[in-house]
């Protein structure tokens, strides 16, 4: 190449495009110049042991980590996550007992959980009949007595709080594909419900009507029309507007006119086939407990690649955020949840917010959810902000995604695929953090929903996943 | 102001734009100069008995058109279209008669129809019993014993040849806000159905089960349920990638699960509850006969209107396409069908295709179909073209159009209003034609359907109709 000298830059007009302090761009543009200012922070924040570690990755020849990521998403996109069923907890999640409680995000002891994680696990003892009161149901969830682990260590995911006890009635997945399973429990609506934290005779009231009524007409109809392919149903709702996260609106519909054929030749009350069907149809989220199954039971076969940094796991308890890498096995990396910025339901306001809880980012880490907002640009009425962000929010999570999932097309971006696996490396190198929508509970134990929008996961799992794949693999 | 000399123009660096003819902007284009073309044609096609009726019109103040189009357009905007019953045509469609069949589109003879109508009709009179066979059927129609009618003349719709016979159900739809009725069939499904002019006994046979079980089915349903509010439900469809016309699919499932609670309450046989749900799930147009009537009773009470220039009806019968305006009354307005340009079935080609047919362009007049195409950018897997033409379309459309809806949003458009209200003058004075997405029937009898694309109405109807206008207004 020939290059001109330097000094020859300045002979002509100037135009400056200033990358990262913008003192310096104000300081041009108050002298005159035209100045194109670009958002830019070093890779990690400038965090040198960070980037010691991501550039020691980018050398090492030990493992082809490309390779193995590619191995890893080969395996998402083979995916075939199908319903099979409807069981209790008990009989069909792995590991399931009586004093056992499950819920959402990285592992955390009753101490350290929020309110309305608090808040479900007393409305869990009160339905599964352990306490009879909510002072008694607080007193043994504090005991001792009962264990708290994650769904996630149990095939499991549940929105917000994602409490599942052993009497809970679990739609059953199974990715067809590679044989795995995944479980979650039957969406119970928006409000006052347990997953947000309300204990209620109201909400224990439903959940019995939800083990009772709702569960075996949906396993009954379920075995009349058989495995229902939820891959098929997920590339439907993208074209339908759905996210699959917080907007699920075209899913529940889906679900429930693939269902009706058959609850109605079930041989029960047509009065509780009645009730079943008007339960769904008031209940726009009761989609949502089965795109987040199938999404789970789509990732599991993904985890545990030597060599690969595709995040398999993204979950919050309320108190902490934590992923899991694929090539670093069963170890979660977590940070502190963040406030949720959107939209608040009359009579509440940020003051009345816990922070971000909840396994359906579940949704996100699989490729669709936020990944997938603009396929759903009616969502900012429900999250925040114009249809615009949500084109703009799925355009960059392609950059820190090792590839698309040409089975979950967006007409919008012509057709073209989610953007699917987050590779650490690349959210580390480009400081672009998984884009993820999601409902806000109220942040005191027994009260419920308060709004809905988007939140920022802490940087630093990602950085303290980055330090530790560095050890691992350099 | 203050003007520069001509003569300076030529001192400096030519940019050129170039209206029109495209040989001037090549040759400049040549000559080395920068040159933007800008696809240009005068109004009226250079047609001067149209702009001279034009300019009277503009010039003249025997009547305010613009505040004529407004009331005109503001009923369009109050309408309240509703579901509010089923009924056989006989008993429902002001003067339906037992020789009397309705058509799509503006009147046409028997020896005048084209394939799929004639079809449709021969099967009709089969439906009816008052024909054996194909053969007899078609001799009865040319007897002159039978009268043939548009849709348009008895308050109803139908799709593609649009046939309606007295013994057929209709849904009957009411404009709340004014009173008025509109009638329309119940969807058949695609491929080979009636109303694309296939008579076979697998066709006739269908009709006779959707009388005999869908319809009373539907109709105790609807009863259980009471009125059904099709604004809402337009509004919530746009939301879900459905344009209303040939994208039906939120619609269709909308109306499932709004009718599905009740229809399981009702005192039949279960198989045949099951039978009309698996019926609507397996025919994503099913609520392509709700939209159109919905369409129909929002226009109706905006005919009739001293002094209004916006199009009430647009409409095709296979051989002509024809339009009427609010100031000009029952009058038609018509031209030659065109050609439909889209995909094809399997074993199909445009060799095979039927000119445009239906009264489902009465979508496209009530601002939604074509007009809201932005919201269904998945439509086009199915009539062609990109997602990006979707939103050009709905763009462009507003060029043509008095208002928009704000009841009916665009979330692509960041919630903007459906194009509302064609007013004649725009479309001849910009030369923008109504889009129109539509179905493509086979052009002989007794086929079917044979692909869906994009279609133009013929310009002279708009001529004709500006030139009366002038006669009848200035």
């Amino acid at each position: 190449m020939n290059f001109e000298p330097v000094s020859k830059l300045f002979l002509g007009n100037l135009s400056v495009v200033n990358l990262g302090l913008e003192s310096f761009a104000r300081n041009l543009s108050g002298a005159g110049l035209p100045v194109v200012q670009v958002d830019w922070k070093p890779p990690a924040g400038g965090d040198s042991k960070v980037l010691a570690a991501l550039d020691a990755i980018a050398l090492s020849s030990k493992v082809d980590i490309d390779k193995a990521n590619d191995a890893a998403v080969s395996r998402v996109l083979a995916a075939k996550p199908t319903v099979v069923g409807i069981g209790l907890a008990r009989d069909v999640v792995p590991g399931m007992r009586k004093n056992l409680i499950l819920h959402a995000g990285p592992p955390v002891t009753w101490q350290m959980m929020c309110g309305p994680m608090r808040g479900a696990v007393m409305g869990g003892l009160l339905y599964e009949g352990l306490a009879k009161d909510a002072g008694e149901a607080a007193r043994l969830a504090a005991s001792g007595e009962i264990d708290f682990e994650p769904c996630h260590h149990h095939a499991s995911v549940g929105p917000m709080a994602g409490v599942i006890t052993s009497g809970m009635p679990v739609w059953i997945l199974e990715n067809k594909a590679f044989g795995n399973r995944a479980f979650c429990t039957l969406n119970e609506g928006l409000g006052k419900v347990l997953r947000y934290g309300a204990y209620s005779e109201e909400v224990l009231v439903r959940l019995r009507w939800m083990r009772d009524e709702l569960a075996p007409v949906l396993a009954g109809a379920l075995g009349l029309h058989g495995p229902m392919d939820m891959k098929t149903i997920i590339a439907q709702i993208l074209q339908m507007g759905d996210d699959g996260h917080n907007r699920n609106r075209a899913g529940t519909s889906i679900i429930i006119r693939e269902l009706a054929p058959y609850i109605v030749l079930l041989d029960e009350p047509r009065e509780r086939l009645s009730k079943a069907l008007a339960f769904m149809n008031a209940n726009d989220h009761f989609f949502l407990n089965l795109s987040m199954p199938s999404a789970k039971c789509s990732l599991d076969p993904a985890m545990g690649i030597e060599g690969s940094s595709m995040i398999v796991t993204m979950a919050r308890n309320g108190t902490e955020f934590g992923i899991r890498v694929s090539g670093l096995g069963e170890r979660w990396f977590t940070g502190p949840a963040g406030m949720v910025e959107g939209l608040y339901l009359p009579g509440f306001s940020a003051a009345d917010a816990a922070r971000d809880i909840g396994d359906s980012v579940i949704t996100e880490t699989a490729g669709i959810g936020g990944f997938a907002m603009a396929a759903a640009p009616a969502i900012v009425k429900f999250v925040g902000g114009s249809p615009q962000d949500s084109l703009d929010i799925t355009r960059r999570m392609y950059e820190i995604c090792i590839t698309e999932n040409d089975a979950y097309q967006i007409p919008a971006l012509n057709f073209r695929g989610t953007p699917t696996g987050i590779d650490v490396r690349k959210v580390v190198e480009t400081g672009i953090l998984p884009a993820i929508n999601t409902g806000i509970a109220h942040k005191e134990p027994g009260i419920g929903m308060v709004g809905a929008g988007l939140v920022k996961p802490p940087e630093n799992v990602f950085f303290d996943a980055i330090v530790a794949f560095a050890q691992r693999y350099v």
